[in-house]
């Protein structure tokens, strides 16, 4: 059995990742691959209940570096529950948000020890690493518009600031060049349609 | 202000720590010092969420590294939140438990990295190390004996067996060799007086 592969949706709020998520999902679906939609935090029964206390509460409720080890840990139990199963039985999976978003939000934006997250990478994910990392860029001011649009419900992290908004984009362009093997930078302008193929070219190569 | 002093009990499951540092912090407190008592996981309102997680559900709900991602994300906070302050204040602490009973549970006699351990324990304790650990020293089957007298709300970790149980005694007693700079071996054995007594020999050093 080959192992599944396996996608990461990665950029700041409201930038489209849970939109292209759902439509990549139904495009490979249709060309006949099983494939699995999770998110994170969350994606497990433990990791969602770890993500009630990450995204509730007021913006100081946890410290960095606590957010951090919340984060991880939730996403040790979705690696083990439902990625790695899922992966093992050959079956594909798309996640919304996973181990670049704790690098940039928790580490380049929110200043935790860039080593202690890579050496909690590496035990935790270790060789579970994407095939295919895409990260999601837009200007953030057009982001937390398309954002708030929405309606709140989840707002901890909305809620930080623009200075803070500012540095994840950065951020997540840093991760990009960090991680140049499987992240690929799409621009995350335009009409949905528009990113969808940007998404559909970068996703080919797996095929 | 002076730094107030750190001490911590560790131990197995009913050794008798809860026990005894409830008296020591009776005993300090009759001596004119002022102190606070706490436990872990637990001791912030953060934490006592995430013990809540940790301490409820059957054994195998988490895996032993997500175990040890809470536990630490616990004690973050209550560093934070709870200890720092209060010795920053001056203030003693005394902790019911802390980050030996993760090297142990976690760590020796659970099977996690040990080397990840020491990563995140340098970057969430650091510099706050105890000044005095106290390690309760009993045969296991006397303790589990104790702990089941006292009736059952919180077992998720009484409930794992005795083969995990033989290994926490020896767990301990290798934390005390690794950090005998402030690690003491107490014999739990025989009346509470006789155990108060053993546990004042060693924290008179303190005062
Ligand atoms: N290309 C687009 N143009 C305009 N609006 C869009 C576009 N893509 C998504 N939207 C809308 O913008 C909002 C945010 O999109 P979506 O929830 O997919 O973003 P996200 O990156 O998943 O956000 P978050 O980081 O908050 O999870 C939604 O209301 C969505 O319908
Ligand atoms: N020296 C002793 N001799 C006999 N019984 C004791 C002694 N010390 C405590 N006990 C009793 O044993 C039980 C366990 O004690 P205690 O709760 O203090 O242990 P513990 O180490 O805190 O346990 P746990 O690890 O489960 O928190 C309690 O019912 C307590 O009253
Ligand atoms: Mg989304
Ligand atoms: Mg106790």
């Amino acid at each position: 059995m080959t192992r599944g592969k396996f996608i990461t949706f990665e950029g700041g709020e409201g930038t489209g990742k849970s939109t292209q998520a759902a439509r990549l999902v139904d495009r490979l679906a249709a060309t006949g691959i099983d494939v699995l939609r999770t998110r994170e935090p969350g994606g497990s029964p433990g990791a969602e209940a770890i993500r009630d206390l990450v995204v509730s509460g007021s913006a100081d409720r946890w410290s960095v570096r606590t957010e951090l080890l919340l984060m991880y840990a939730a996403r040790s139990d979705h690696l083990e529950r439902t990625i790695g199963p899922a992966l093992d039985q050959g079956r594909w999976v798309v996640c919304d948000r996973f181990a670049d978003s704790s690098r940039v939000y928790q580490g380049l934006a929110g200043g935790a020890d860039l080593a202690l997250i890579e050496h909690i990478d590496a035990a935790v994910v270790g060789a579970r690493q994407p095939d295919l990392t895409l990260v999601f860029d837009l200007p953030f001011e057009l982001g937390l518009q398309r954002a708030l649009g929405r309606g709140a419900a989840e707002t901890r992290f909305e809620t930080k600031g623009s200075a803070f908004h500012g540095r994840l984009r950065d951020g997540f362009r840093a991760v990009v060049e960090a991680h140049s093997e499987r992240c690929r930078l799409i621009d995350a302008g335009g009409e949905p349609d528009a990113v969808a193929a940007r998404v559909w070219a970068a996703v080919e190569s797996l095929l």
